[in-house]
């Protein structure tokens, strides 16, 4: 499995009882990644039954309390829980000072060390990079600095032929790799067997884009082009278009434009406000744009395999 | 009713999936006092469909998170909410610093004051008086500067004996006061009619004494002495007491003996390590010490009339 999203809470500003503000855990290559932090978030990744000594890396999209109250709990756990491993956090200037001062009053002594990656640019840029994994930032648009976040499996390698391959006695294990690679290969004989010849196209790469809180703003559609998953806020139907640009928010026929427009796989929408009890109607308006769109649903796992 | 406790959390340390860390609503006269606040406090407060528009006095015991993370998001929806009254918040000095720099960071403008009174004594002191009630500290032992909180309500004023007051048509309903107050009646005549054969004693004034968290500190038992109510940690059992004073909290041996000391009315155990299970362990050890002790449970109000 490529990828898989398990959506721990998508309500905006106040909590409820049955629901949780913005939480996201995204599994990614084999790697956990947790996007937004709102109150009570630990809690439901309990629920989730995640492995919290996975979770080495966080991504913060901006310093309101329903995205990211429940940080300092979720990183005091993680002391007392033994963690040894380092904890990247990524998030919007201020988020160092914002949880240090916190771990100085409560006197924590974490036993694990915390490396924040501060943002404050205002483009999209690379900000974390392994063997499978690239992270963007995307800047957002909202009543304070938020990034949303693209999370790109890197290309991956060819896949063998075997038929094809076990016709040529003189290609041994060991040069498997250089076939995944792309290489051609050289017979003894001087002769060049092409790489597409004993090879198959890749899987596909897939993509995740984690865009909250924002006003509708077209020029991610650049950035998220074509990717597999998109999680968009639409806080608000279009009849509360107003209310949307006055508090920073998007209406869901924004979303699904944005949607559309970037050609993505699926649009999840999320952080309702409180006054829709029935959410059937952020569906009503966005799949006349943007038909493979979808309510999240807590703890439901979305696979892209 | 004079006082109605009600437990929102309880729990130690690391949240859990059905329980909550440390939270009490307590109500005293009509007054409403929010005792600590863990993560999650508000979505407790609402599942006690608490009116949140009534908090305006919040008693923090400590700077642990189990105790205090919870403050930041409950004042966030109070602004959220429209809250205008002013909100008292009682806790150690670093209090204000603490949230305040969190409300920076998150660029709220709260729509109502807060007014922090920071503690930093070591011994009780009144910090907060009104017509019917008192709230005095409770220096606790724990690895952090910690208070407990003492509620009690002042003395009530005397009832009227009708019978006895409607023998004498020279007392008028103008006269009641003075005499719920104390005072005897002087007839015409010059015959002084004594306040005892007027009135009857008024009723008990209640008082309940919140204790968490703390080693055990015998030189509380004065300071608590003779409460209808006392709620006292004991995160474990008497064959962990090293284990108990390495890491400044009680046994329930300990809670019990303070509550036999104190001679209270009933003791309500609390804050339990997360080893205990079956938490009747706690109720096996303290009772024959003290036998009016009971496990809390979450939501059920506490009455004292």
């Amino acid at each position: 499995m490529s990828i898989k999203l398990t959506i721990l809470g998508f309500n905006s500003a106040i909590p409820k009882k049955k629901s949780a503000p913005t939480a996201q855990l995204l599994e990614i290559a084999n790697r956990y990644f947790l996007i937004d932090c709102g109150e009570g978030t630990q809690v439901q990744l309990r629920r989730a039954k995640a492995k919290f000594s996975k979770i080495n890396h966080i991504f913060i999209s901006h310093l309101h309390g329903d995205h990211v109250f429940g940080l300092i709990g979720l990183i005091s756990t993680l002391q007392l829980l033994g963690k040894e491993t380092p904890l990247k956090i990524f998030g919007p200037k201020g988020i160092q000072d914002f949880i240090m001062n916190q771990l100085r009053h409560t006197q924590s002594n974490c036993s694990f060390e915390i490396d924040f990656i501060e943002l404050e640019g205002k483009s999209s840029v690379k900000i974390f990079e392994d063997e499978k994994v690239e992270v963007y930032t995307i800047p957002l648009n909202h009543r304070i600095y938020t990034n949303g976040y693209l999370f790109k499996e890197k290309p991956k390698k060819r896949k063998l032929n075997i038929e094809a391959v076990q016709q040529y006695p003189e290609i041994l294990t060991c040069d498997y790799d250089n076939l995944k690679n792309g290489r051609d290969f050289v017979l003894e004989s001087g002769e060049i067997i092409p790489n597409e010849k004993l090879t198959l196209d890749p899987d596909p790469s897939r993509s995740y884009a984690f865009c909250s809180d924002t006003r509708y703003k077209p020029d991610i559609v650049p950035i998220i082009q074509g990717v597999d998953l998109l999680y968009h806020e639409s806080t608000f139907l279009s009849d509360l278009q107003d209310m949307a640009d006055y508090t920073g928010h998007s209406t869901a026929k924004e979303a699904a434009t944005i949607a559309k427009d970037a050609n993505v796989g699926r649009l999840i929408l999320g952080h309702f406000s409180n006054r829709y009890n029935d959410l059937n109607v952020m569906l009503d308006e966005a799949r006349p744009i943007f038909e493979n769109t979808h309510l999240p649903v807590l703890f439901e796992a979305i696979k892209i395999d």
